[in-house]
C-alpha cells in the first residue's frame, strides 16, 4: 500500500548510515570539512547548539562549586613525560610547536625560523600544565578543595576524522580538582558525571548508561574512569562524557602536595572529566531522521520558524504584520530560562524554504496565509511527526501552549531514543549467540546490526582483547549496579563473572 | 602633617609603575606566568572578570545581527601568504606546527617526528582561514551581509611580555563581516567601533579616544583601521580595540565574490574587528591604586565580601545567621542584568583578611558583628574610598540602597580616569614644547611623565618616524573630529596639518 516517499537526505540511514552522517551535517548547515586536514569550522547553526551546552553545563558547573580559569596552550614535552601512561597516550597524535616564526628562503617560498630550545605540544588535554600551577596553588588543606574547569581548544591528531565525533581539533570543557582525601576525590568523580548525566539525558535528550571503564579503556594515567555510554541509531555506543579519578598519580608527577590539618605533608588526590562537541554528533546521531536532523528545542538553535504563505503581493502587508505580532508575542516568553528564538523566513522559493528548516531540524515550523489570518489561526508542524502531520490552532492557544508544545517534543525524543534503545540492548549469555549478533553479515545492512550485549565478563583483559579483535566489539562500560555472579564469560566461559555492557563504538 | 601610610602594593605607583603593576596581578589573584614562555595562566579571580566582558560583549554583538562560529586554530602558510603585507606582519611572531607526533630518541627521550608535508602555523588571527569559508559561504547578494563573530584564543610570539598587555597567547574576539558595498561595510567598521566604545566606557569605566590610525599603525591588510585608545596612570596609551575596514583586499586574497543583483560578479568588501584580554589590562591600569586593583561593580567577579567580626566563639551563630539573611536578601536582587554575587569570608585570620579583599578590589566590604547587629547595622566599606571611610548604616537601607552604590563606585570610577585623562591631555603646538612634555628626565618618576598630546601633524609618515626614533612617541589616533587647520606641523612645521593623539603607548 505504502509509496516510497522521498526522503530529503540521500543516502537514508539505512541505505548507507555513515554516509547520510555526512550529508545531514552538510544539509543541516551545521559545520563543514576546512582546509586543515582534520579540522573543523563550526557554523553559525552548530556553534548555537554548541552555546546553549556551553551555558547549561557551565551553570551545572558552578552550582557545584567550580570556578573558571584559563591554562596555556602549549605544554612542554618534559611535562607530558612525567606520567608514564599519559605520554604513552597522547605522544602518538599529537600538534608538535617547533619554531616561533617564518622566513623566506632562497626560493622566496616561507619556512619555519627560531627554533625553540624545547619543543612544545599543542594541549591534548591539560593534567600536567594544569598540574603545574596547582603545585603552587595548593599549600595546605585550607587551599582544598580546588574546583577549576576550562573551556577550551584541544588537539588530538586524528588519521581519520568526522565531523563532530572525530576531529583533529575540537572544543571541550576539561575539570581538574584536588582533594585532601581519596573519598572526597572518589565522590567528586561520580558527582561530575552524574551532572553529566542530567545534561545529556534532560537538555539533550540522549539516554546513557552510567558505569566504569575497564582497565584497558581507561584514560591514560587515571585510577578509575567513568562513563556515560550512549547508543546512536545504528546501534552503537557513543561516550557521551567521562569522569576520572587520577588517585596520586598526577598529584605526585606534578608534586601537589598539601599541608594536612595534623600537620604532616601528603600528596593530594586529584579527579579530571570531559565532554566535547562530539556531543553534537550525538544529538544528531540520536534524534536524526532521514530529512536531517531534529534538534530537542532545549538545545535548539532556534525554537520555531514562522512560514509566511504570500500568494498575491497585496497580502504581503497583512501576513507580515500579523506575523510581527506573533513572534513579539512568542518573545515575550521563557524557555527553561532562554529566551524564546524564532526565525521568520519570507523568502520566496517554494517549497525548498520548508525543507531548508525540515533538514536544519527547527523543532516547529508555523505556516500563516491569508486563511489562517481570516480564521485567526496558525498551521503547526512539529519536526518530531510526519510532515503532513500538520495542525491548524487557534492562534491564541497557541502562543499560550507553545512551551508546552516544545517540551511535548522534547519528552517524546527521549522517550523514542529510550525505546530504540531498549529494543537493540539484549542479554546474551553464550559465546554463539554473541559472535552472531554482532557479526555483520548477519543483517542486510552492514553499518546497522548489533546493539548493545548485556553479557558476562569474568575480567580478564584477554578475553576483552580477543572479542574486540574479533568483532570490533569493545566494553563500552561495567554498570554501577554489575554485580558478580555464577553466569559464565561469554568469552572464556569462567563463572564468577558481571555484566558489562558489549557494543561496537565510535 | 601627613604620616605616610603603609600602601598594600610595593613598590606605589609612583616609585615604580611597571612593577607595581606586575606586584599588583599577583597581589589581587588574578593571574600568573606559566611554565611556558611567554604564556599566562587566568586565575578564577581573572577569568571571572573575562567572562563578565564576554558576556557583555556577546549581546551586543548579536543586538547587531552578529553570529558566532569556529574556525580552525592552524592556518597552512599558503594562506598567509595569500595577503601580502599580513603575511609581513604576522611571519616574525607565530608558532609554527611541524610534527604531528613524539617518538623516542636513541636517549630515550621524546622527539618531535610525523613530519608535515606543509607546516601550520597557530592563527595570530583567522582572516586568512575565515576568508577560505567565507569564498564558499558566500555565493550571491542575498547571502550577504555575513556577520560573524569568533571568541577564541590566538598566539603572536612576543619575545618581552607583560601579563594581559603582552603574552605570546591571550584570548580574544574577532568579528569578520562580508558586505556587497563598500559604504556598507565602511558603516560596519564604525558601528562595532561603537560597541567597543559601548563596553569598554559603560561596562568598564574606562574614557576612550576614538579616531582612525595613521597608515603605519594600520592592522596589515587593512585599508582603515579605526581605534579606540584609553590613558593609563603612568600616561601612556592603551589600545581598547579595534575595527578594520579591509576594502576588497582580503576578499581577493580569499576569492569571496559574488552574484550582485545586477547579475554581474564582484569581488565584496570585509571587515574585521576584536577585543582581547588586554581589556583587563586596562581595567587593572586604569583603576588601581597603591592597594591593588579596584573592579567597576558591573565587571567585577563579585559585587561584595561579607567579613563577620567573631571575637567570642559563642557570638558565632548569631553572627552568621545574621549574616545568611543579609546575603539572601542581596542576592534576590539583579545588578544590570547579572545575578548578585557576595563572597562571605569567616577565616579568622585577622587584619589580613580585609586586605586580602582590598588588594583584589571586590567593590564593597561590609562587617557584620555583635555591634551591628544589635543596632541592626552594618558596616560598609567602598574600594573606591579611602579605607578608614566606613560609614555604618541601617540593613534595610542598605539592601534596598546596595545596586545603587554599585552604580556610584561605577560612575565614580569613571569620572576619577576622566579627569585623569583631561588633566594629562595637552594641545601642544611647538616642537620644543613637544619632545620636553615627553622627556623622562623632566620627571621624577621615569616611568610616569607626559600624556596625551593633542598636536598638528602634516600627514608624512617620516615626521611620524623622526618622533617615534626620538620620543619612542607615537601617533595613537587621529580623531574623527580632526579637521585640516593651518596650524604647523609639531615635527616639520609644515602648515596645512591636522590634530592627532601623541602618546607614548602599550
Amino acid at each position: 500500500m505504502s509509496k516510497k516517499v522521498q526522503k530529503a537526505i540521500n543516502p537514508t540511514r539505512s541505505e548507507d548510515y555513515p554516509e547520510w552522517y555526512q550529508q545531514v551535517v552538510k544539509a543541516s548547515d551545521l559545520a563543514e570539512r576546512s582546509a586543515v586536514r582534520g579540522c573543523m569550522v563550526i557554523k553559525p547553526w552548530g556553534y548555537s547548539i554548541w552555546e546553549n551546552i556551553v551555558r547549561e553545563m557551565d551553570d551545572m558547573f558552578k552550582d557545584t562549586g567550580v570556578q573558571n580559569a584559563y591554562f596555556p596552550l602549549f605544554i612542554p614535552i618534559s611535562f607530558l613525560e612525567k606520567e608514564a601512561r599519559h605520554v604513552e597516550g597522547f605522544a602518538k597524535e599529537c600538534a608538535v610547536v617547533t619554531h616561533h616564526r617564518l622566513e623566506k628562503d632562497d626560493q622566496g617560498g616561507l619556512v619555519p625560523a627560531g627554533k625553540l630550545a624545547e619543543p612544545l605540544v599543542v594541549r591534548p588535554t591539560s593534567e600536567t600544565i594544569i598540574g603545574d600551577s596547582f603545585s603552587r596553588w595548593v599549600k595546605s588543606y585550607r587551599d582544598l578543595p580546588l574546583l577549576i574547569n576550562q573551556w577550551a581548544n584541544v588537539v588530538r591528531w586524528e588519521m581519520r576524522t568526522r565531523i563532530f565525533l572525530r576531529t583533529s581539533e575540537f572544543l571541550w570543557q576539561e575539570g581538574h580538582t584536588v582533594h585532601a582525601t581519596e573519598a572526597e576525590a572518589v565522590e567528586r568523580t561520580r558527582q561530575m558525571l552524574d551532572v553529566y548525566v542530567r545534561c545529556v539525558e534532560d537538555f539533550l535528550a540522549i539516554p546513557v548508561i552510567k558505569g566504569r571503564k575497564s582497565a584497558s579503556e581507561r584514560f591514560p594515567g587515571a585510577v578509575d574512569t567513568l562513563c556515560i555510554e550512549a547508543m546512536m541509531q545504528d546501534r552503537k555506543a557513543l561516550q557521551a562524557g567521562t569522569s576520572h579519578f587520577l588517585g596520586q598519580n598526577f598529584a605526585r608527577a606534578s608534586e601537589i602536595k598539601f599541608q594536612t590539618t595534623d600537620e604532616t605533608e601528603a600528596y593530594a588526590w586529584t579527579t579530571s572529566w570531559g565532554t566535547s562537541t562530539r556531543l553534537i554528533g550525538g544529538v544528531i546521531m540520536t534524534h536524526g531522521d532521514d530529512d536531517g536532523i531534529i534538534l530537542p528545542p532545549k538545545v535548539a538553535s532556534s525554537h520555531a520558524v514562522i512560514l509566511p504563505i504570500i500568494r498575491k503581493p497585496e497580502d504581503r502587508q497583512t501576513v507580515m504584520a500579523y506575523v510581527d505580532s506573533l513572534v513579539l508575542r512568542l518573545r515575550e516568553q521563557n524557555y527553561h530560562g532562554r529566551k524564546i528564538k524564532i526565525e521568520v523566513d519570507d523568502r520566496d522559493i517554494g517549497g525548498a524554504r520548508g525543507w531548508e528548516w525540515i533538514k536544519k531540524g527547527i523543532p516547529l515550523r508555523v505556516e500563516v496565509g491569508p486563511r489562517d489570518i481570516a480564521e485567526n489561526s496558525v498551521f503547526v508542524a512539529r519536526r518530531d511527526k510526519r510532515h503532513r502531520d500538520k495542525t491548524s490552532m487557534p492562534v491564541d492557544s497557541f502562543v499560550e501552549t507553545f512551551t508546552d508544545i516544545l517540551d511535548g517534543i522534547q519528552a517524546n525524543l527521549f522517550d523514542r531514543a529510550l525505546a530504540f534503545r531498549e529494543a537493540h540492548t539484549h542479554k546474551i549469555e553464550d559465546n554463539k549467540s554473541f559472535y552472531d549478533y554482532f557479526t555483520p553479515e548477519n543483517s542486510d545492512k552492514p553499518e546497522i546490526h548489533g546493539g548493545f550485549a548485556v553479557s558476562p565478563w569474568c575480567g580478564d583483559e584477554n578475553c576483552e582483547t580477543t572479542i574486540k579483535e574479533d568483532l570490533k566489539v569493545t566494553i563500552r562500560c561495567i554498570p554501577f549496579d554489575s554485580e558478580v555472579t555464577d553466569a559464565k564469560c561469554v568469552c572464556c566461559g569462567k563463572p564468577r563473572s558481571r555484566s558489562v555492557i558489549f557494543s561496537k563504538a565510535y
